[in-house]
């Protein structure tokens, strides 16, 4: 099954806005066994939308689109799409009722631009936005598929992941794709392929092996497509298991789990909590742990010291330990992560200090390095590490890397 | 003068790579005033690369593509063009010379691939590339010009803006593109729409608005087309006052800046520091802060406090406060932010104390609830905002709300 992917938007062309709405779609439709044929960013114009449209029809099975569905008169999507399939607007009183009660529950009165948005084309089916008002729109042509969203990243994704994706996936005949992610941690790209280079050499031909790297992290994603979906999960389950026996040390979970979901779960377990004392990360460890719905439970606080006098006077570190060794120092992460644990009444801390760059390093200290450091009752581990020279990548990379000895120490601790 | 980009490669097919080069090579050729009207990302085989090239003839003047053009079996481009423009390969002793330096320089012998890469369509002019191996094409057709670089991000950068871009503005005639962005906190978009709505009817017919949302924020976006690039910029410039004239209380700045590098700005030019005392965002207001280079400057800490204990132990909240009136109250943000900025000592604090969700609302304080209080030496304002029910919309609004207050503080009490 071949998909294209339409973004409209002037944002995207002329260089405003990079276009990670794609590269998610791209990812998410792979997934599900379809394959991404094209991208096409085009203007919102209504003859370049037709001709997306056209070119679409006639090469694909799935067209998905984003943008132009809002409010204002720039978004011409929705009128575009009545034009192309030959449809009318009519209004749609649940589609209405979703936005007022959008409005109501934000306090805010519903506007007559606002009433526009509940006009959809007549024939379609509505997806419903649930975090926003501009529903998506499922059209369906000789046994192909064009489905609309908004531009909105966290309004399309909760579209795409919770609707879009699952019904796409219903159609899908012939080859079934089956996957599996291994999450590592601590180990660069190519550091692993020469580790992997004998196991990835003798996987099966129907098992591809795609190398996904972030900051700190790399993701190996394998693929195996054929006929037999319960042989095809035997198939990956035997290599998943054989790469075990090799890089188990650097595993910290699969498929679509993050390290803060995996902490929390492990902290829940054992009714254990932690807490932070972060210095060059300013506070993004806390934020990670707490995007996570209900991290409230294992998550009490933290103290963010970017400046001394906080680590002296709220994290209780010895001015003689600041002078002799510096913020810098596996000292200085060591009282950061034992106080705070105490002070904030947690089973666990985490504690950071570095030079996140770009400026600010010295010789002896260059920017890039971290310290950083995991209390528990019974146990104080502290590592020194040397990250690159790129701010928000070393705030990213460091945040992880403290995560997972986090993560490690709640696993040793509880057995 | 119309523009298309063509990317070539997989790896953005399957969203394993996010299309950079796409939206810088964009914003390039925008500031010269080519209208970049289609970006097409396909994969690297002949069909797609010619049918792609044909599309782009037919619809542009200039067509510029990515990618393709490396040592390997998989890298097709070349060919590709050969075939489009009927030519074939010949060997280039320059390019040859080129390559032969470059791996001279990293004592690294030639080999019969890296030879091959000395080999350019017939009739093209060659584009020298500096940091690395495979030269770019320039062809000319018809009036139309089509260039290849390579992908890899930084060659691609270079061969644009040393060669590409000043060829390319040479040829331009006919118009120009003079674009400006207003930044917006605190209105929704279709009720900005309705603000303005007057005003937008009234533009000039070459000024066109763009609305583009994000949790919190709305940049309008005027785009002025025309031949006389000073007069688009004066015709920019009045309406940008018009605007100004009806909204100016919802602006908070102009262009790429954020909302954090205003503040910076702002707290640098006053000698002034600023810490946070965070409930409901968890730490993502400080790590904002500090995801600014330099921002030690300004930024001394902050106390995420998630647990009650922490907000009476660390930040001094009054137990009968929270008994009384909730941790979700004028008076406890109100006291937070108070003792924050003493404790942590700086001149300004924000606190915040809301209900993120998904869950843990209740009928009296719902889901996005939140309280927001912003401390000065002379001054302490708090204000209730209902937000949405989606947890990262609520911290990243939550914590974008927030920081246009303290912004208004900072401004106000500077004067």
């Amino acid at each position: 099954m071949k998909a294209f992917i339409i973004n409209i938007g002037d944002e995207l062309l002329i260089g405003q806005v990079t276009n990670f709405n794609a590269s998610w779609m791209a990812e998410q439709l792979n997934i599900i066994g379809v394959d991404v044929v094209r991208i096409n960013v085009i203007s919102d114009k209504e003859d370049e939308i037709l001709n997306a449209l056209g070119e679409a029809e006639k090469n694909a099975d799935v067209i998905v689109l984003t943008g132009g569905l809002g409010p204002t008169n720039d978004d011409i999507t929705k009128e575009t799409l009545c034009r192309f399939f030959n449809t009318h607007l009519v209004f749609d009183q649940a589609t209405f009722d979703d936005i007022s009660g959008f409005f109501k529950q934000r306090s805010v009165t519903v506007t007559e631009t606002n009433r526009k948005q509940a006009e959809v084309p007549a024939g379609c089916k509505i997806i419903r936005n649930v975090s926003g008002t501009a529903p998506g729109l499922w059209f369906e042509k000789n046994g192909k598929i064009f489905v609309a969203t908004p531009g909105v990243p966290y309004e399309m994704k909760t579209m795409m992941s919770t609707l879009i994706l699952p019904l796409i996936e219903q159609r899908l005949s012939g080859d079934t794709i089956v996957h599996k992610t291994i999450l590592t941690q601590g180990v660069g790209e190519s550091f692993l392929a020469d580790m992997i280079v004998d196991w990835e050499n003798n996987l099966p031909e129907n098992i591809r092996l795609a190398y996904l790297p972030s900051p700190g992290l790399v993701r190996l994603r394998l693929s195996a497509r054929g006929a037999d979906k319960a042989m095809l999960k035997r198939s990956i389950d035997e290599q998943v298991k054989k790469l075990q026996g090799i890089i188990s040390q650097h595993i910290y979970g699969y498929d679509s789990e993050t390290m803060e979901q995996i902490i929390g779960k492990l902290l829940i377990e054992q009714g254990k909590s932690v807490v932070t004392a972060e210095s060059c990360t300013g506070g993004y460890i806390a934020h990670a742990i707490t995007r996570i719905p209900g991290s409230s439970a294992y998550f009490k606080g933290s103290v963010v010291a970017y400046s001394n006098e906080i680590k002296e006077e709220f994290l209780g570190v010895q001015h003689e330990t600041l002078v002799k060794y510096g913020a810098v120092s596996e000292e200085t992460v060591k009282e950061m992560a034992t106080n705070a644990r105490i002070k904030l009444h947690a089973d666990y801390a985490i504690s950071i200090s570095g030079i996140a760059g770009p400026d600010g390093g010295t010789e002896e200290k260059p920017v890039g390095l971290v310290w950083i450091a995991v209390a528990s009752a019974e146990n104080i581990i502290a590592q020194k590490f040397q990250f690159g020279n790129i701010r928000m990548v070393n705030i990213e990379r460091a945040s992880v890397t403290a995560l997972n000895m986090l993560r490690k120490e709640i696993i040793r601790s509880g057995k």
